[in-house]
């Protein structure tokens, strides 16, 4: 309960949204000054056909190049057995794999249905039997859908538990477009955490309507020690107009940081990284601290005070 | 526990760090606005000298012109017994004090000593006596101070003492500069609640680095129940440079709505109010909630959709 371990998005589920292609050396320097900052985890890339996502259609040649430090983990998102193939063959220490608990955000994000999907995922899982590389499944939509409202936590649990079966070795739950309150967060990773002790559950929150960091405290209660986060607040979903960022990899550090709890971060090199983005990407980021400071930030007094 | 009060600052906290003034009849639209919202009290400005805080200088005006409605308090913040004396012939509601824990801040801030403040408070609550008028005051620094850091709990605790001895009514606990962490608001709220359970206790947050929301779910799960906020998040504080806006109000009823606490309040009316925030100041203001939705919206399907 005392220690997080954090796997950091934003070089795909931030970079692959943004209007502009970020160069592949850029992206490798990216994730090098990520990898320094004692980050657990990181999704480098996403093996998708480039023309779905032009964005990271350098997925082999980042991962490739990129530093390997032990410790930190590099994992690939992958849609279908060809991508899987993919990010095997450059040595990914884990996949991500994704399927939405809702019907039509599946059928809009990924164009099939959960079955289809479910069907895909086990193909995927197969491929990985005796590699050693970890399989994890993101759930989108685990806390509503934009389309759909509201999922029965039925739904959601029924969904981990056909992951389950297939075999994948953890499970991400996505808000995906920021639909979570921290009471529904609190129920469901109670109930996910009881009917699955041994599976390592991670939380995937976005900051659409101001809670990503309440939502994150309130999986943490539960009992979560594992969050997905992106730098700056990077990110969003193109299906749902009006959502901004995912939750804020430096924000939700310095939180927990300041409570005492350990991430294993250091929150200067994140925050170094950080500054980084606004060249990167061409615009400002949501992220907070990079821009106030960390708390225990001191202020000299004005000359003229009494 | 789940039933929540909000005493809305935009007015006085917000509009008094603006670069432009808002005309006083902008300013009574903006409170009836808010008043019809069915928040439970309003802090609709400040008898400071008009020379200290132009913006504010029409604070008579102001609160003579607004309707009146039952249910909903107005407040007035008044730095002085010349102050409460205006802010009386107004026949407001409740009046609100204020000084600060830390005396580096209270210093550069009020241009005094805390002991100094404490006289003058002192001084007003005098005033108040027989008037029916509730005398709140808020502590400033009560989770840090930007130029001295944390403060030791005892500090806060002493001050909330001298403030209820001297005969205050009720006590708000001022982060400032947004130092405070979930875990800290957890430990001063559960202190302050378990040895006075008889003064009512609201705390004030700011967003400044991205914890608002996270420390007002951790106060309210301390069992405190009055939050000030501001509307659009609104506000900062002039001599901590970086530091962001208050807590947002409609981020933070739509928070608490969504976990299924009561506030009282219309979020439609509040959302309407909130966008009329940008014209009203001239610039974007940071509310998430008005820009995405609530968590209920729902989106159309595309129709290239599967």
């Amino acid at each position: 309960m005392n220690k997080l371990e954090i796997n950091e998005v934003a070089p795909r589920d931030g970079l692959q949204i943004e209007s502009r292609f970020v160069e592949t050396e850029e992206k490798v320097r990216l994730i090098n000054s990520l990898s320094q900052s004692g980050l657990k985890r990181i999704e480098a890339s996403s093996f998708t056909s480039p023309k779905a996502i032009p964005n990271l259609r350098d997925a082999a040649e980042v991962i490739k190049a990129v530093e390997r430090r032990s410790g930190v983990l590099i994992t690939a998102l992958v849609p279908n057995q060809k991508g899987c193939e993919r990010a095997l063959a450059c040595d990914v220490d884990e996949i991500n794999m994704v399927m939405s608990a809702s019907e039509s955000h599946s059928r809009v994000n990924l164009r099939m249905t959960p079955e289809q999907s479910l069907d895909q995922l086990q193909g995927i899982v197969g491929m990985l039997k005796g590699t050693g590389v970890f399989g994890n499944a993101s759930i989108s939509t685990a806390f509503g859908c934009p389309f759909e409202g509201f999922l029965p936590e039925s739904q959601i649990l029924s969904v981990v538990e056909s992951l389950l079966k297939i075999g994948v070795d953890g499970i991400t739950l996505c808000d995906t477009t920021g639909m979570a309150n921290p009471a529904q967060v609190r129920r469901l990773c109670e109930t996910v955490l009881t009917e699955w002790p041994e599976t390592p559950f991670t939380l995937h929150f976005h900051n659409t309507r101001g809670m990503g960091l309440a939502n994150a405290l309130s999986a943490w209660q539960a009992g979560i020690t594992r969050f997905d986060a992106s730098l700056g607040g990077l990110g969003g979903c193109p299906y749902a107009p009006g959502a901004t960022g995912n939750v804020c990899t430096e924000d939700l550090v310095h939180m927990f940081e300041q409570m005492g709890v350990e991430t294993g971060v250091d929150l200067d090199v994140l925050l170094a990284a950080s500054g980084m983005l606004p060249d990167l990407v061409g615009h400002d980021v949501p992220g907070q601290v990079v821009k106030a400071g960390k708390a225990d930030r001191r202020y000299s007094m004005p000359e003229n005070s009494v």
